[in-house]
């Protein structure tokens, strides 16, 4: 599957700018969001969480939803990610606003118990 | 750590925007190229390949180099990437130019190799 730059994407693989901006929506087509980037692991490389973010105008009173990367499926026919969130669970779920989070194990737990995943990811 | 938004950064997360566009130099400081972005498996969430640009001008004629994400090393004085390569090494490495690879096995094993690690990273 070769592809004429910039590559985005192969079956496996997805360019990182590919990720961010990408609309999310819960399970009934509802969109809940767009990711604005996603936390990596500097010495594993791995993606720990997909930031989404939702409602202000021009990033003021924007809110930012981390979730666990592994939520995120593709749904090429949305051309955006689908996820198993309801709009219940999103409005209960950990997010912040100005102050960003120390993103440390205590809240990775939080987040990834909130959804239901062990943390962190193997 | 907490910061203001957008978070880029904590001592062991960067945000994935943060890695596009930066500075790559080698170990004596000389410029090797930015990153442009980098290539993330869908299922895993784990970064492979750091895709290295350089040469052209407005994107004409740029030259790609995947990298092992585990290469990259940050250097806060010189915001940017040290990675341990040459410009000698670089030259004869794996790159593409109009046209990109499969990203599978093969080209992974190929790349990974070049650089002395093995494939795929755990």
């Amino acid at each position: 599957m070769a592809d004429t730059l910039p590559l985005e994407e192969t079956d496996r693989l997805i360019a990182s700018d590919k990720v961010e901006g990408t609309r999310v929506y819960d399970r009934n087509g509802n969109k809940l969001g767009s990711i604005m980037n996603f936390m990596v692991d500097k010495r594993s490389g791995r993606a720990e969480y997909a930031v989404m973010e939702f409602g202000g105008i021009l990033g003021i009173g924007n809110e930012y939803y981390p979730i666990p990367w592994q939520m995120l499926d593709y749904d090429p026919q949305q051309e955006g990610y689908v996820v198993d969130i309801t709009k219940e669970k999103l409005e209960k779920a950990p997010h912040y606003r100005e102050q960003s989070p120390l993103f440390d194990r205590a809240y990775g737990q939080s987040v990834y118990g909130y959804y239901g995943f062990g943390y962190p990811v193997i």
